[in-house]
């Protein structure tokens, strides 16, 4: 059984507070994350709550990286989802949690799509 | 112990295969699934792969709704992710999945952010 892709939830604890507040900061991580794991950035979307957290979403070819901060609890709830064998969604999630300077994570990996032909390529166009 | 959010993934099955092609038609979908469920929309960013498929995020204020679409399949990989108590996710998710006219979902949803007080509260300036 053959799943379209990988999706990580991160539970990331322990951030830099500065960090987790600085939205453009947060988007050249997420960015650089998705690019060193070799994804194709497509739509790139962020935006900063009052009086603090950021919220931002990195749409790529292989499909996102979502990033939900809460600075005055050091926590930030971190999504990468990679479609295809070409991107690794943990190079990308464990380079975001080493520049959040993350003292725990826990994540889980979660298999989206999951059909009984390899990629559901019988049905294929 | 209280979380922050809750976050459902859903694995989407036998859905129309024009609207899951539709870029315009699912972002209003996704749009309209969110406000019903009383969420605040913060930026909307969706794109259309060549030949098909789209991939779309919707930014909400309790954090995002985001999806991808293989309509060759008839699958979309859908998640709604929110936080706080006055949205709840299975309104927006369940809106989607009706008017993709899906003919089976299997969802699950995640805690995001278990602290061990409440909302982290102590913690909060």
């Amino acid at each position: 059984m053959d799943a379209l892709g990988r999706h990580i939830l991160a539970e990331v604890f322990g951030c830099d507070h500065d960090t987790l507040n600085n939205p453009q900061k947060i988007e050249k991580i997420m960015v650089d994350a998705a690019l060193k794991a070799g994804a194709e950035i497509r739509e790139v979307a962020f935006h900063k709550f009052s009086p603090m957290g950021v919220s931002g979403v990195v749409i790529i070819s292989e499909s996102h990286l979502a990033i939900h901060t809460w600075p005055e609890l050091g926590y930030a709830a971190l999504d990468v989802f990679t479609c295809g064998d070409a991107v690794d969604p943990w190079v990308a999630c464990n380079d975001i949690v080493e520049n959040f300077h993350a003292e725990n994570v826990t994540a889980t990996e979660s298999r989206r799509g999951i059909f009984n032909t390899p990629y559901g390529k019988d049905d294929l166009g």
